[in-house]
């Protein structure tokens, strides 16, 4: 059995921290399932360690113990195998279909679904403020489920982004036009904002076309939609028109 | 400052299992937010902790150090407040446009996301099979919000709650009809199902009427949608035709 070595351990455990994959240009995913996404999907392994042999097929892997894997891990319970890739060259955007932008969103779980609901409703670009959390955190790239490596994400300013477009903008928000009585059209930029602030004001001046998921009943306390659902809601209503 | 005693923290660390729950018919709610909807929503309080004085107005609050409540806590940051609720009388199930039904949702964070859902849209009961995760549980009540008061949830066979019931039953399945292109009543029961293995054999065979949510693009690789992300647009599509 191959021992990692301090040096391993270091260099992995600091990819959990967003400067040093920028700097090394490297990041974690674990989990067989997640792994063999991102092989299939022709990304560049940098090293891969496993408590299982067999698992991947034609990679070099490196088997460690439990104790091993749980010096390098970033789960509470380790799921057997951990993959070190390069993080992907940076692709242009190219405007097609609905493009959707955060506004600074905190967690990683709502971004990796998010990343998810792309993928699924063919959304190829996914435009994210640069306070929005890191899509190579390791707990985004957990929710993701592979759809990381499907969909285009570009960390820019987003007003300036905004401002060069010129396909209709539609913000989420509480106090907007109610979604289902709009005519929506299949060209479009959909903006969501930070969990607990919604989208910005700046961008909501800039743009001013807000658009709601109503609520329903008489009784209308519920908080608020949690970003990750709204944003499936929303894609729902802006896709549903392409079905014929 | 009054000390909180050993047999206090005996019984509110307890209430993190649902066998101690049911027994005591209690439960914990933590965060200012949630605790005063609970306390609004005239749950009865048991008792209450707070590092912070003058967040309960009119009720008995024990102020408590950093340390005693990091004691009591569920949560890994305690949200400065803790109180203990009686869990309230159940209500009985009756029909109301709407109903959803969970076959076996194993994570907290989904439940509650689900229960938030369902208040949102106007849902009056929530049917779980009677292995869903406990309702009770501190992470459902975490992120429900405090919708979990206006929802009516109830836990049952589900098998023989679908045979007693007329209305029309739809199953959410990835190998179901186009939801889109479906004429949606206004009175039905919905049924979703456990994460990794969707709704039961047994239930399917039961009902056979099986909607999607259809993935979009030519290459449809993505994994599938999160069971609360899923369960956001079927009730959306549900409940968007009642909008005039």
């Amino acid at each position: 059995m191959i021992l990692v070595s301090k040096t391993q351990i270091k260099l992995i455990t600091s990819l959990q921290q967003k400067k040093y994959r920028n700097k090394l240009g490297l990041f974690v995913a674990e989990g067989p399932k997640v792994i063999n996404e991102l092989i299939t999907a022709k990304l560049q392994l940098h090293s891969l360690y496993s408590t299982v042999d067999g698992l991947f097929e034609g990679e070099t892997v490196q088997i460690v113990s439990e104790k091993e894997l749980s010096k390098i891990t970033a789960l509470k319970n380790a799921n057997n195998s951990l993959a070190v890739f390069k993080i992907p060259d940076k692709k242009p955007y190219v405007e097609n279909g609905i493009t959707v932008v955060l506004d600074a969103i905190q967690d990683p779980g709502n971004l990796g679904t998010i990343i998810r609901l792309c993928d699924w409703f063919d959304v190829k670009n996914l435009i994210c403020s640069l306070n929005t959390v890191d899509c190579f955190n390791p707990k985004v790239i957990q929710a993701t489920m592979g759809s990381i490596v499907r969909v285009n994400i570009v960390y820019t300013a987003i007003e300036e982004f905004i401002l060069e477009r010129n396909s209709p903008v539609y913000i989420g928000a509480m106090n907007g036009k109610n979604i289902y009585k709009e005519n929506l059209p299949d060209k479009a930029i959909i903006i969501v904002g930070n969990e607990a602030n919604g989208v910005s004001t700046n961008i909501i001046n800039l743009v001013g076309n807000k658009v709601a998921i109503p609520q329903f009943g008489v009784n209308k306390k519920t908080e608020s939609l949690n970003v990750a659902t709204a944003t499936a809601i929303l894609l729902s209503e802006f896709k549903r028109i392409t079905v014929s």
